[in-house]
Parts: C-alpha cells; structure tokens; sequence
C-alpha cells in the first residue's frame, strides 16, 4: 500500500458520468477529519454499461489502464457487479483492490443467514452465480432475482418506475428467506436507503460496502 | 435502526478498561464531520477476559444487559472475538449487531483467497472453527495458530514481548498459505499496522472491520 | 468420564414437570439388567419453555449449575432442541455431553438421505438452521416446518390438536424429500410412534436419539 | 418395522465365526427387561473377512439372503464397516437397516468436531472416505490411517500386538486433531474400551453404535 | 493399460440386446482409421433392466466375470448409469475403467453451471443421488426427473412415446435452470440428438461421453 | 451447433506456434473416417505464453476475435490452461465451447477419487484454485505444484530436463494422494504418455481431454 496516499481511488468502468455522479451522491457521508479521500472515476471510452461478456472483457483491460495511469491511490475499488479484470487489477498493484461484488455479498453475511440479491438483468445472474462459487459461499444464497423491466444501469437508482421494480424484487427474496438483500449494481445506490426502510431488512449498496472497507483500512492505517 | 442516532456503541465484554483504551485508540481514524460517532465501553463487573466458555455464557448476558440499558445506539459492535451473545443481541434489538469475528474473518475474504487467524490461546481454536463451520467458510482458512506463550488479552497489544510471539504466528500462518491475516481477539489491535508492514500481507483487525461496516452503514443512511 | 457411575443425567432445561414427565414416559424403555441408569431432572427456575434467545442464554448458566452441583452423571443429555450450553456443558466436566438437536438429525441421517424437522414455532427455525451449519450437514436438510398453530412445549405431545398439527408438518416433509423426520423440541415424544405409523417413515424423538447413544456407551463400557 | 417383533439381526458377513463370538461380547451390555433381543449370526459360506472389493459384492448378496431368510427382525445391523449391500438391504425390507460405518462415524460427530478412523489396511481406505463422501461428512474427517502391521479382521481386536498398532494409530490420528476416534472395523471392539482410557478422547466401536441406535428405536416403539 | 490392446469394452450389463443395438448405432460414429475399436457385450443372463438394488447388486458380479473373461481390453465402459459394480471392476484391472453416469454428469458440467437428468423411474433417482454426494457435485444439480408413464430400458430410446415423455422431463428440468441434460439410462441414447436440437442446450448420452473419454485416452496413448 | 460444420477448432492463445505443432501432434490420433476435423491455429500477435494476468485479460479479447471470424466451426477449443475468456467465448456462439482445465479435471474426475495438477510456473496456482472453487470441485483436489525450475510453455513438453521436473512433480502429487494427474499446461503434452508409464496411474493431458469430449459430440451428433 501506499502509505503517503490517503486516496480510495472508486473505478465506474463504464462510460456514464452519471453513474459516477450516484457514486459520488452515495459515497458523501464518507467524509473526514484529515482521512481517507475518495475519488470517483469514469472510463470515458469504456461501454455505457457492463452488460455483456465482450463488456466485461474490454471493462478489464481499461480498468488496468486506469490503475497503471493512477499509482498514487492507496487502495481501488472496482465499481462494477460484475468485477472485470479484478485479479488482472490485483496483479499490477501492491495497493488493496475491493469488488463490490465480494465485499457486498460478505458484508451481507455478517448480518444474515441468507441473503438475496437484485440483478438488473436477468442475463447477468449466472455470472454473479458463478463468482458466488468461486468465493465460495453459494449456499447462503437465498436467491437472485432480476428486475421485471427493462431497465439501464443509469437509470436504475433513480425515479419511481425502477424503485417500483426493485420493491417487487426485494418482496420476492424475503420470501425466499433473504435476510438482506445486496443491490446487484453500481447503479442501484439511489434508492438503498428507502428500500430498506420499506423492505424491513438491511439493504446493502455494494459500492458503500466496499468503500466501507477501504475506508476502514486506512482510516487505522495512520501512526 | 434508530434514525436519529448516529452512535456506534462498541461493547468490551471483559472487565480490562485497559483493552477498552485500546479499542478507542484503535477506532480514532473513525473520526468524521457531523457523521457517525464511535463510543466504547467496558462491561466492568465482567471478567478481565473472555477465556473460558463460563466467561462466554455470562459475558452473552452482559452485554444484552448493556444493549437493553443503551437502546439509543444505531449500531452495536461485539468486540469480542468470541461473539458472546451474538444471538442473544440480535433477538432483542433492530439495530444491527456487529460480531467481530464474522466481521473480520468476511473482510479477509475480500482481500484473499485463503486468510489465517492469530488466537491468544489454544484453547480458543475450537471454539472459533465452530463458528468458522457456522459461517460456512471454513473451507477459505489456511489455518488458525495460538501464540507461543501465556499473554493476556490486555497484553496482547503491546510490547515486544507480545510482537515478537505474533510476527512468528503470522510467519506461520502464510506458509500455510494465507494471503490475509486476522488477528483473533480485540486485544491486539495496537500491533495491527506495524505487523503488517512486517509480514506482506493484509492484517485485519476484527474491531475495525466491524467498525467500517457499521460506519458505511450510517455513513450512508442519512438523507 | 465417571467410571464408577452408570447414571445417564437427563436435563430438562426449562422448568415444566410436566415436559420432564414426558421424557421419562419416553425414556421408559431403556430399562436394563444392572445397566446404565436414567435420571430425568426439571430446572426448576429455568423459563417455562426454551423459546427466545434471552431463555436459550439462561439456560446454558442453569444448566452449567446443574452439571456442577451432579459431578456424579456418566452421562448428560440436554433436554432441549436448542441445546443451550452445549459448549459450556463439555468445558466443565469430562463426562460426554449429548446434545438431543445434533443427535436426533445425525441418528435421522444413519435411516435416509434427507430428514426433516418439524419446530413448535417459526421463529426457532433460524436458531437451528445455524446449528445445522455449524454441524456441516444442512445440505442433508429436506426442510424444517413449524407447527401451525399456537401450542406450547408441553402441550406438543399430547392431544389431539397438536397431534393434527404434526401429522400436517410431516406431510408437507415427506413432499419436501424427507426420508427420516425429526422432532424439533423435546416435548413432542408421546407423538412419536403414532405419527410414525402414520406417516410412513422413521420419526426420531431426538431426546430418545441422545439417550440411546449414551445408554450404549454405557451398556458398553464395563469391564 | 415389524411392530411384534423385538430382534435386532446383527448380520456378520464374514464366516469368521470368532468374529460374531467378538460382536456378542462387546454387545453383551445390552441386556434389557423384556426389552430388544441382539441376535447375532455369521455367514458361513461368506469370505473370512470382507478386504477386497469382490468380498464386498459377494457380501452384498450374502447379506441379502440372510435377511430374506429372516423377515421376523425389527431392525437389522449390518456389522462390517465397509457397509456391503446397505442399499439392497433397504430395498427388500421394511425393517430399519442400520450400516455400521455410517452409525460410527456419525455418532462420533455428536461428540467431536473432528473425528478419525483407524481401518485394518490400508486398502480399504478409498473405500471409507468414498462412503464418507457419499454421506457429506467428509469435511469433519480429521484423518483416517491403518494399521502399520498385518492384522487380520478376527485377530484385530486381541492381543497386545495388535492393541499396540491401534494405539499407535490412535495417536496419529490424536496428532491431527481427532477429538473422537472410529473402530474403522467389526472386529476392533475387543480393544475399544482400554484404547479409549489411554487415549483420552471417546473411541467408537461402529457395531456398538449402530445397535445402540436400533436398540433406542426399539425400546421406544412399544406402546 | 494392455499397451497392445485397442478395444474399447462396452458392457451392457442387462440381457437386452435391443438396448446394446442400440449403444452399437449410438456409438457408430466413433470410426477411426488403424485406431481405437469399440466392441459393445450384453449380458445374456443379466436382468432385462438394472431396475432394482438386487439387479445392480447382481450386475457387479456378472460384470466383473465379463472383465475377468476379456482381459484383453483397453479400457471398459460400464454402460448402466446405476454403474454396477464399478469399485470391483476397478479392483481387478489396471485398464480404466469409465463408469457412464460419472463421464456423463461431469461432461455436463464442462458445459453448463446447472445440470439436470432424466430418469427411467423414479426408484432409481435417490441411487443417482447417492452417487451425486459421492462425487460431490450435488450442488450442480438443477434437478432430476423421472419420467411420466411407465417405458422400459430397451423403449426409452425409440418411438414418439418415449420421445414425449422425454421432452417434457427436458422442459422440466430447463425450468429448473438446467444448462445441459444428462440422460439418465443408457437406452435413451436413440432420442439424443433430436432432443437436444428441441430443447436448445446440449443433451449427454453418458455412454456416448464415457466412450469419448476412452477412445480420447486410447486415441493419444500409441506412440 | 453449426450442423454442416464438422470442424474442432483448437485455438491455442499463445504466440508460439511449436505449441501449436504441439497440439497437432497430440491430437494426431484423433483421425476419423468422414467424422471431426481437429484444426489447431495460433494466435499469432498474442504472447509468447500466457503467464501473467494480463496475458489472461488479452488472450481472451484475441480470442472472441479468432470465433468470430471463424463462425463455421462446430466446436470449440480453448487450448491454455487458465481459458481466457471461457465465458465471452461462450457469449458469442451458439457452439459448445470447451476450456481445457474443466476438461481435464473433471475427465480426471472419472478416474480417480483425487487429482493433483501441474502447473508450469508457481505463479499460475492460484488462478487456477480459484477456477476449481468456480467449478465446485477443490475438495477433491490432492495437490498442485510447481515445476521446480524455470522451463518456457513450449519447452514443458519436450526434452530430458523438462521430462525430469515433471516426474519429480508427479512424485509429489502420488504422495499426496493423486490417483490421476492432470497436465495443468497445454505444452505438457509431449510428456503424457511416457509420465502416465511411470507414474502408474492415469495421466491427463487436458487438451486431448477436451478434444476427447468435442469429438464424442461431433462423432454423434450425424443422423
């Protein structure tokens, strides 16, 4: 790590600046006395969102040129569900790198037995399936469950039309036994704090959850 | 959770006022602008420190005692590795309830694919792969090792005496293959940055992982 | 474990004569030739059922206290699906400590494939779904059920209202897969030999289940 | 299960007769008040001891047509622990079947979080851990070796030459962090009592397990 | 492995000759020039369908007679999904050989996160998944269904009958979230490519891909 | 599935076109009379090897290009152990795609209870644990390890020395408990069958795995 750094360096892989603005939105309440810095990135030239493979894919490649371009950053967190190039990201960097993916569903498990998440496509869930198995923690999936729309990442966290499909999202994984639920995009941080009022459970936005960590880390890495 | 509160209230469960300073000093970083405020107590007519499964049972009492004399909080942090009462926390509060070995133990999970454990004493092991099994993740540690000597919680923090036994326990540790190191009870946590800095790898120290997650949570739960 | 003793100490955590009463009904078979002994003792001040965490936490000192005060037992049996103590139990004493959840789904597990267990109120399923994980065996879990109508832990074993409850939570077993069926609390053995007729499978009294490996301990330990 | 039967058919599928002579003395204990009958019998035209997988297979079909020959059991004991025909048995009778590996090794886990076995040789290792796969227990398996001599099935529970191989085993398995020891055969439980009080942690004898558990379904299922 | 040897032995352990023609066509694409040979046996005193447990149990031993008569073969193919007496066969050849509910789920897996099987009856689904835990791939099995009427081994594979029960088995099991089908009966093979074209992923006839397996090792192993 | 086509095309990512002649050789014995053609191309402007991660993360964009301007092949093969882009592969054909690790592991799977692997360079392990994680089948993995010196993919196939460092790895993993060893480099090939002699038990090189299972498909897949 780099320990005259205090910057948490937050990577959106994908071109749409006002997804980096909800990140920004929601990341606020994470200011400090003389600590961490968060920063919020776009890749302008990346996809306007991460939806398929080629997406992921290509998402890894500029995600790596964005940490060669940015050393100074004591620790990244890739803003993006599908984590693309997270072990390329790891091995060109001796600074921590968080994906929201891993740190959502493991900060999920620290409040529940089970937890559920919300896909904003269907075509995404066997990809996060699959990163469930490889982190080994599969069998604590109450279910995942994607919005019933047709829905951009962008405009997922935001306006009643995408809270209304992710109520009815959320409703149907409590009765799948979720005891909390993580939002299954970047985008989706809008809406987290209504929802879990409404919803009765802890609602986790990934990148929050993520940023939580990094934060945590170098607030008591200072002397 | 309480919305107006904005206390994560930490609980010692032992008597030793002296690891209570430690987890203050610990927490300091933690200090931010009209956010989340951080307040640790020690649980005084508790024992000086949570070894034995006795201590275990009336320490879970003890701190139910606390969190039912303290319903202002917005967020309870067990720290004790042992999670005494975890259970009982949750069944009798809608605040979040924080254990600090799930904590730990999940955020290692992030950072690595196999993580180890430093426990003050052997007699602890079991007791912490029972919940390792509870979690479902056993499966993710390289191993758990004991310090080479009689140290108390309240010493296991200071000294280097107490350094040197955990440098040779983290030696260990990653040639068993770990990438992430956790320390296994709240009293070490004054060793945390120099150890890692020493070992190569990432040290967690259950408290504050516990704390960042509770702190994301507030961090982001106002309007 | 005590050489000299032949006695199987049966405790009943909560402090219903009534339950204990049951339990001696349904360990009344174990009648041996000079062969190990059954003890059935209530806690007299323990909570008249096991049902909150705060009851499963009180019981684990009561119970604790009742170890300590019989050193004399060959054997203990906790009487009670939540098995409070169980940790505490067998750091104080060098007698073997059954606990009736783990040895009624491990004896259902010996007859078929998946078992199911039937709770007497839903809110004590997640207490054992943890247990089960802890066990490393909730894969082998068909479902657990509770019953669905409001009775007591005394009142689960007798009558025929209770009676119509369980038969109902077996059927829904048997359509979930279960092989083998488990009664989720230790009140419910008068039931067991009807409903097992009735429903076609093995029905374990996990108290019956504890037993019967402590009495063949016993059977089989002198000289 | 036959409701007016009391027998326990304790089947012996070798032909060594000194083996069943074993079994009835380690069952012995056993005696009731009107309560089950454990009959053992040895098949006489089966091998001397089941080693090979073709043993195994021939074991299978010997089993079978002792129990066809004996349909007035109320449960039966498949005493060797390499299980043979357990399925076939289960599928040509009513009557609880009880294998004793499966008893063995699962009453073990009601005592310890992790268990060793100790097996005759070392070829019928891939055999049991095959089994232990199949039952989903595998993970709680702390190790399980042979005996370092050649030792046949009848002789293994006799003599101070082979209790010194089991107590040589029985300490390796100790080593790798057994807190209860399996008889990983039929014919250790001559052994099973001495080797427990020097090794200080509970040691199984399958046989006893298993007829410990239908002895309990036995001495329960009278009216 | 017979160096010298290039036959593949496929055995049909039942007496229908019809379902070894049909593994002949099934198989008949497997020409290759100067290379492996596939030769496909019945078993004429076999049963006319592995069907029960006393069938498999018997199909061991005519099996192993049947290995132990043509030791000349290169590696065997068990071509009964139930896989009779595979452990034996094992044990008295060093030529592989290839279990086909083994070859034919774990070539599933290479295609697909989630597979599902077709059974010939529902008896035979809790053998399959006894053999499933023994793998431990349980957890990638989206699901297995019988099918709907009563069709013998020899039917499964010919005629619009069987082909609509299988098809509506597929729909089922793609309901589940299967991403390949697994046939779970060596007579199916006749519907296989039909199926899989309606259906829309890959269907497996295990034979098939237990055969491919063999003739990849024998097509490699000349020098 | 492209049904006129009847070409396997095996793309081996790498730059090394002696790893190419490689794989034609290896797959030599796959020759058939009107069935699957095995075509092998080199990914000319890709890296000598594919070692670091970011060799992954370009070695899977060169190979989305390479199916796309060969869509008329009726399967594919991605012939580099780490399978680069296995999922966008998937993502952009309606043919199978085949990654040689999944291959080769689970094909090694039918053989035996457990595999070990051998990897070309210590730094390649983890990436390849943590796609058994993925698969769900790391706990039937003996071991992996490194060759102990420092040979390029394209020599690990040929030559004394390299022969040399790869019996010594095999030693290692039959210590460990392998009972089938997987080649964990597409360069390895050249050594198979010379190490499968030695060694005594079955070796897998996960390329001819791979083609085994496409071709089965292929050879099967004609009316």
């Amino acid at each position: 790590m780099n320990a005259a750094s205090r910057t948490i360096l937050v990577i959106n892989p994908n071109s749409s600046e006002s997804v980096t603005q909800g990140l920004r939105s929601a990341l606020a309440g994470f200011s400090s006395i003389g600590g961490p810095v968060i920063e919020c990135v776009t890749i302008e030239h990346g996809p306007p969102g991460v939806a398929t493979q080629r997406d992921v894919a290509e998402a890894a490649i500029n995600t790596a040129a964005v940490i060669d371009a940015r050393p100074d950053a004591a620790a990244y967190v890739l803003a993006c569900y599908s984590q693309p190039g997270l072990d390329l990201a790891r091995s060109i960097t001796k600074s921590p790198v968080f994906g929201i993916q891993d740190a959502g569903v493991l900060s999920a498990m620290v409040l529940a037995d089970l937890f559920g998440v919300i896909a904003v496509a269907e075509a995404s869930i066997p990809r996060h399936l699959s990163n469930l198995r490889r982190l080994g923690v599969d069998h604590r999936l109450a279910g995942e469950v994607a919005l019933e729309g047709d829905v951009s990442v962008a405009d997922s966290g935001h306006g009643e039309e995408s809270y209304g499909l992710l109520i009815r999202s959320a409703a149907k994984l409590r009765n799948l036994g979720a005891g909390a639920i993580v939002l299954g995009c970047a985008g989706m941080s809008g809406h987290r704090k209504r929802l879990e009022e409404e919803v009765g459970c802890p609602v986790i936005d990934p990148t929050q959850a993520a940023v939580a960590m990094a934060f945590g880390m170098l607030a008591t890495a200072s002397p």
